[in-house]
């Protein structure tokens, strides 16, 4: 039953063990050799030789094709992995209008996803029925065995508390004060974890995306809003209320228009979406969708280009003083805006080169933050959700 | 000899061993009971049980007076601290014109404590030159033995990147570019340990002040300048050039005044005890000092308080934003503005609620983030020191 020894391990055992240490570190980062096993668990290279037996033995960890597993002269080191058939797990990112589901196994392999309209103002209770039947048609679609579920992730589009409940400041706003745990728990009958959409998406950069391999970088998402996410030594900070990340609510003109979170001149109302928007709808005369300015701009459209560019020079102001105060070695930027790619990075660059306190110039390449565009900027949320589970982070109860 | 078991296990030996786990967690907590060090490690009790069993035989660890090793019914758990005579280490905090030197057991006990005077200016080879004869003179006349030195903690005045370079914008202008381990290393011939000051203050609170018992917090210091430290999961950030933590150095009007550090409106320019004094030695006719500005406010004079009251305004504008991104359960004020105590504080938390993003009456208790004064305003960076070495952080080479 190497399903039951891979839930006990990864979610309800004891995590101190050598096993359990290890099942976990290979379910946060897939395929790995013996040695990065051991590096990443600071465990004995006999221990962990010893506890890998035993999990191959028991059908837990088989050898994958391939993944990388450092370069080095003389035979190549055996890569492997969790075996996908002893769990899967399941994300959900619920958005303004529905929610999307994706279904992954233990080996990081995306199996099912689908996208479920549920209309504007959908209600928690309602949400929950839906994902409880969206997930066993899944499993029944694709022969998965329910009993191998072994967690749900939740990504929200708002701050979540530590404890699970939403708090104020949501997309969603029916959603505030909405706890998660009861409100999923209970219907899903599985352990549950949960955060922010952009602590979701900040896992997703670094399991697979443009953070793969860095410990230590910021998340900075310009969308319809502009959020975010500080990744510290593998682990999102969420905050004591789960605000952490939330780069678009700093004060930039204290006596400046209101925001939607009830305090004035946020970053937000400058380098989110909103305002280009409104300016380019204005400039052609209908309805537009950013993807489509972005892509005026791609084809040179000057006037798109100076909205992005100012966009960009804004943002980059903002992240200047997150660098001054985070200074970390990588940014990512992330949403829909990245779409734009050197378009926003460029001036974005500038201005944070501009405003923060360690500048290029004044240290050496190793010294200096890197800035650079997401992988995912479609589905970042969603597979960070599956994250969740997989990296045991933000579990409820 | 339990001096050089010691040292394997805090120092140079593999940190992976319960020994090493255990005598780890001891030298950065202090005094601790058998539970406590079982649920600080994550070891089993089994385990624990046993190798404390060998540490006690070896005199490594003993049995200490006292100390909190928590509350419960029945006989009180067996208090046990590393054995005083194992080990010590010295604390230095580089200063304008001078250094401090502070020398501790490895029980946490302070023994001895000194300040040296070498005028403005001084370079860090003579810097190197005095430590060393400062640490051998007290070593000489307390009758410590010289090899029980496990280490020396240096606290600097100015972002230090991780490996032990002085960055530019530091209050000791001759030290940028010091390489600390080139300059320390060679002549006191011991591992050393460095950091920026506000994250040794940092240290300080946690080990031994305000945030004791605090795994999550940040430290905001008013001074002369002002900075501060972010603490997250009992680790002080520091950034991949060394400037994580600088508040100072946020941008607050980019069309301000020019910074000492080359950006315009930072943070520090509104916040920091120059513009306060420069304005109460106006009023006054006469030089100042701030500790003589606070004086006079808690005497009750009107000018002074209103002085206080306004920097607390615009200092709690500032980490209103910090709050909004990092979201701390705590925020400890230090720095001698902190000597003003409620009339720095009401201001400043009020400032904060009203800029903030998750405010007070939004939240239960819980989950808001408590602000109150330090513990430590004059030696925390001194005490911090010495906890470098205690904590194993900033260790170069």
């Amino acid at each position: 039953m190497p399903l039951n020894e891979l839930k006990s391990l990864l979610i309800d055992g004891d995590p101190g063990t050598p096993e359990s240490r290890i099942v976990r570190v290979m379910s946060e980062r897939g395929t790995l050799s013996a040695a990065q096993i051991a590096t990443a668990t600071g465990l004995a290279r006999s221990t962990v030789s010893t506890a890998l037996a035993g999990l191959r033995r028991s059908g837990v960890v088989i050898e994958a094709a391939g993944g990388d597993t450092g370069k080095g002269v003389g035979r190549p080191a055996t890569a492997l992995a969790l075996n996908p058939e002893a769990g899967t797990c399941v994300g959900i990112h619920l958005g303004l209008d529905g929610f999307r589901l994706v279904v992954a196994d233990v080996s990081h392999s995306v199996i099912f996803e689908k996208t479920e309209e549920l209309g504007r103002d959908y209600t928690p209770a309602r949400a929950a029925t839906a994902v409880k039947r969206a997930i066993d048609a899944a499993y029944a679609e694709n022969s998965l065995r329910r009993s191998g579920l072994i967690g749900v992730g939740i990504s929200v589009s708002g701050p979540v508390s530590p404890d699970g409940v939403v708090q104020r400041a949501s997309i969603v706003p029916l959603w505030a004060g909405t706890d998660i745990r009861q409100t999923f728990g209970p219907v899903l009958q599985r352990p549950i974890f949960a955060d922010n959409e952009s602590n979701c998406a900040a896992i997703a950069e670094m399991m697979w995306g443009a953070a793969t391999g860095c410990e230590d970088f910021v998340l900075f998402k310009i969308d319809v809003g502009v959020g975010g996410a500080i990744v510290h030594r593998g682990q999102v900070m969420t905050g004591v209320a789960g605000s952490a990340g939330e780069f678009g609510h700093m004060t930039i003109d204290p006596d400046g228009e209101l925001c939607r979170c009830g305090n004035r001149g946020c970053l937000e109302l400058y380098a989110s979406f909103v305002r280009p928007l409104a300016l380019a709808e204005r400039l052609h005369g209908r309805r537009m969708t950013m993807d489509e300015v972005i892509a005026l701009a791609l084809e040179g459209d000057v006037g798109s280009r100076r909205l992005i560019e100012d966009t960009g020079a804004i943002a980059g102001r903002g992240l200047g003083m997150i660098g001054a105060i985070i200074n970390p070695p990588l940014i990512v930027i992330g949403g829909r805006m990245a779409l734009a790619g050197d378009l926003i990075l460029e001036p974005l660059i500038a201005a944070y080169d501009k405003h923060t306190l360690i500048k290029r110039r004044d240290v050496d390449e190793a010294k200096r933050t890197r800035i650079t565009i997401g992988r995912f900027t479609q589905n970042d949320a969603l597979l960070g959700a599956v994250g969740l589970v997989l990296r045991h982070h933000g579990r409820l109860g």
